[in-house]
């Protein structure tokens, strides 16, 4: 099918688009703070009304026991492939808001960029596939595949209902491949297709000391501060090689062979790169790997937040009566989430001194994934790539996660597409979270050519009567 | 001169001075919190207009470039040594709220216990001579000593403009001794003098990492966390034995003979006694020494508050930008603050990972201090406490910090005696704050009593014409 009307149309559309994107990332969406479920709600609302509008046939609101799925379908192009396209309408917290240039739900065009929390992460990207979509049934009435979009609420809290809907919808689900937009490309000219996830383990650590807060005059000297005792168990979680200290963690972690690492080195970003983009002078962590191996095929602890005694302005004199501390993991293959729960949950209770009590929370195991780059709906988004951004794509693991990669290979059976249209600066999870519009543009162009190419893609499946969706509760 | 009919009005006014304090600690007389400015100032307002209605002859309100201090002074004894009377009517915060079990600033009587912020640190043992004063005034319409009443409102931030008000009017302060009420007995029948207060040092110590969050995906395992790295410092901070790990830091510790050592043991409280105070199972610190020596003759570092990354509900991926630790010492002859200081920051210093960035910030250098307990003036305190409880006291050392003692002792070279009314299990600096009524009732007693014993002390000066006092700015 010749895209050429729709990218024509694309284009006219430009300032639409942009309006578009606006109103969606106006939405505070946030999953993580349960006193937005109600605005995340009116975002999905949005959103479902919007792919209606856009011209896709089957909209629906999945309610799930937190925030809602929106599905969309359009089933109409008999023995062709059907694509998933996998997207969050979730978003981040705004907060530290005064490091913000501008209102975090405030979309603002600065420069070429369009400033909002979301606007790359995910918001931006889920909408590039949005726009392709009515760039097809604007012009042409029909889609070169057959498409399900399956838009999440809660993907910045683990995806904790997305496993079982799609576990529970197998069969409503049939496709042939998931294209998923929520990674990044190394430059505007270098896009780059991720064939490798981190997962994730998140912890929470309290540590209690006195039952209440002490006066540190009284008993400074006498009683172990909590907030003290929390550090010094922080200070044991890294040995001074950077690597973590947790006994058993690097148990299963896979060795890559000289020919991957090499690969690895040709195509990922260099150290420079990585530094430059981070905007810090030096690296950090386990020596013998470089900084871009050290982020996508080794494991990393990170510090999140921390919390304890007094905190506002001046000064009090006290021993708190507890810590906090959030935690991440980053867990490549072979690693299990659970497993490094139980290891971390150990070694805490081992290093806890006497002084104090330690309590530990885990939260959203997630498991490391990996994409064959060689199967052809990752082939055929590279030469969309080619013709998107007039460059090819390389082919990178990234650091992050995304759950729903493994839950698409897992259950469905199908290869997970991370065709990421975000940039290194977009600043997503920190202030200033920004889209390069340009990029977006190209983005919107690749998905077009995506679904044209994937349209010659064998298809395992017959397109046949919709099969009904079951909720995930 | 007989203080019966003193003691008598005392005892028929007990409600009435229940009712004044409750008014008194109904202002959220908080010195660290810039914005409560104008209410400390309304504080310092009421009780100038208190001390004017007790009857006393010269009140002013000070004015200095922070908070004022209220004076008051009644000197019509001619021949009759002079006492200064020294408290402060500010208040740490009552944060954090949700712990107390009434709000910190809505005096609430739970049976005999007044709960309030500030109710026993230290309006309370400020209102206690206020009342005795009252009630010779009140009933003979004179008082057996002359009086100067410096009522500070600083002392809760390290006293910044005392001492310049004290050295700008040594003459117009000269005295014979100076009566702080700002330290604690061992239980309600035990009274107790403090001889001897650490000294303080308070700092801020900020870790800078990236110039904002970074996503710990990306980034995690290759980026120095500036939490993790505050973390790492703090623990090394103590050695594995309790003692602060700072090179130097004992150099100028002052070592006790046997006989002071014994002294103390007889006379202070166990480590059963404190560990019950501090509600906790197990001591902490420095081997060898005593958890009342820990807390009295050896210095002690703790960490006050630690804030950075994310704190809301939730999780947040992200290293984030900063780190910051609030810190204070407590310090013991012979270590001069600012030495201390010089030294903790060679520490960090040298500890700071090249990594991340670090610097601090020292404020409010308080010097140690020793009281001779063989003074008249507190051996007078000594019988008053004997009236006052039935019980004499024993003399013990105090962990805390009261910039003052010090001042009165270099500048106007009289002795402090530190007739301490409070009691372990008032909880100053802590939620649920509170002053036990029966102890309260009890001070006044032993003030009244003080003021009549006080009055057969000689006296180094001829009371004269009022001194016009300085402002300290």
């Amino acid at each position: 099918m010749d895209p050429r009307r729709a990218l024509e149309y694309a284009h006219r559309h430009r300032g639409q688009f942009v309006s578009g994107l606006k109103e969606f990332l106006r939405f505070p969406s946030v999953s993580s703070q349960p006193e937005r479920t109600g605005q995340v709600a009116q975002c999905a609302k949005w959103l479902a009304h919007h792919l209606k509008s856009v011209g896709l046939d089957r909209v629906c609101i999945i309610p799930t026991d937190g925030n809602p799925i929106v599905y969309a379908s359009w089933q109409r192009a008999a023995n062709r492939p059907t694509l998933i396209i996998y997207g969050h309408y979730d978003v981040l917290p705004g907060e530290p808001l005064k490091e913000w240039r501008t209102p975090p739900f405030t979309p603002t065009l600065l420069n070429d960029n369009l400033h909002a929390r979301g606007a790359s992460d995910d918001k931006g990207q889920l909408f590039s596939h949005v726009k392709a979509l009515e760039s097809y049934l604007k012009t042409t009435n029909t889609l070169p595949v057959n498409v399900k979009c399956i838009f999440e609420g809660e993907e910045e809290i683990g995806s904790p209902h997305l496993t079982s809907f799609i576990a529970k919808n197998k069969r409503a689900l049939r496709a042939d491949a998931a294209v998923i937009s929520d990674t990044r490309m190394l430059a505007p000219d270098r896009p780059a297709i991720s064939y490798a996830q981190r997962g994730g383990l998140r912890a929470e650590l309290h540590v209690k000391g006195p039952p209440h807060d002490l006066h540190s005059g009284n008993f400074g000297g006498a009683v172990h501060n909590p907030l003290q005792a929390l550090c010094e168990m922080i200070a044991r979680l890294h040995d001074a090689n950077g690597r973590v200290a947790i006994p058993g963690f690097y148990d299963d972690v896979r060795r890559w062979d000289e020919k991957e690492r090499a690969f690895m080195m040709r195509t990922g970003p260099t150290d420079e790169q990585i530094l430059r983009d981070a905007k810090v002078k030096r690296g950090w962590g386990e020596s013998g790997f470089s900084l871009y191996e050290r982020t996508t095929i080794r494991p990393a602890l990170t510090v999140n937040g921390m919390a304890g005694g007094h905190q506002g302005p001046g000064a009090k004199s006290i021993i708190p009566t507890r810590a906090l501390v959030k935690l991440s993991f980053r867990l490549v293959p072979d690693q299990d989430p659970r497993r490094v729960a139980r290891l971390f949950r150990e070694h805490i209770a081992r290093i806890t001194p006497p002084t104090v009590r330690s309590s530990v929370r885990v939260f959203s195991p997630i498991e490391p994934a990996l994409v064959d780059r060689n199967h052809p709906a990752v082939r055929a988004a590279a030469l969309a790539y080619q013709q998107g951004f007039g460059a090819p794509p390389v082919f990178i693991r990234s650091g992050g996660s995304i759950p729903v990669v493994n839950t698409f290979q897992k259950i469905l059976k199908i290869p997970a597409v991370l065709m990421g249209f975000g940039l290194p600066e977009d600043h997503i999870h920190g202030p200033n979270e920004n889209l390069h519009l340009p990029n977006f543009y190209n983005a919107i162009a690749t998905s077009i050519w995506y679904l044209a190419i994937a349209a010659k893609l064998g298809s395992a499946h017959r397109v046949g009567k919709q099969t009904a969706l079951a909720v995930s509760r």
